[in-house]
């Protein structure tokens, strides 16, 4: 079995030469990350379809200043807690609700010609 | 106790009227979902951080195009097992990796200017 300890060393010996096994450790931790990253975001637009499916059934906007106001503002206090950059917890939501909003409306589309008679095939 | 079941029930019952219970609930775990994504994008960031330390200490270039074609064809079938649309993912991908870039650069620059003898408090 490797020693990931002795090849870490190995590999940090000569500064400006290959780049040390910590970085590929850091990579490996980054892709689990990522994995998890992917599921939470297959999971929230999950949710979110849902609620554009109920938006569009009441007749409700795609967009909601409101709850997306009171979103930023929490989103803002958690990366605080967590030495994330709450301008960046700020762009990353904007960038999610900019998709959101963009699956609300193809929703909203797609009711309509549901509930347009013959909307579906129609020439 | 409030009864969900019932709740939800009633406020379903006018079509056009208040948003359903349901949209309450979802709205819940999208900010459970919210609250777990940024702890991940905190630490992917701490991670980053220390990847850009490491970069910077061994002269390697910020952004490593062979490294992100591998990781945006990563996340793709990543985001196929999950019903997440590949093209999201990958955007998704792209806006964390401009993020990252602009903290390596920034990492880049403090270390010019600590390698500068005298540099930080030269006028």
């Amino acid at each position: 079995m490797a020693d990931p300890i002795r090849s870490a060393s190995e590999s940090t010996s000569s500064s400006g030469g290959t780049p040390p096994a910590a970085l590929q450790a850091l990579r490996q931790s980054i892709d689990n990350i990522d994995t998890a990253l992917i599921a939470m975001l297959a999971e929230r637009f999950r949710c979110t379809r849902e609620v554009g499916e109920l938006k569009a059934r009441y007749g409700l906007p795609a967009a909601d200043p409101a709850r997306e106001a009171r979103q930023i503002a929490r989103l803002r206090s958690l990366a605080e807690g967590t030495k994330l950059d709450p301008d960046f917890a700020e762009k990353f939501l904007a960038f999610i609700i900019r998709e959101v909003i963009r699956h609300h409306e193809a929703i909203a589309r797609e009711a309509e010609v549901r509930d347009t008679p013959g909307g579906v095939s129609a020439p």
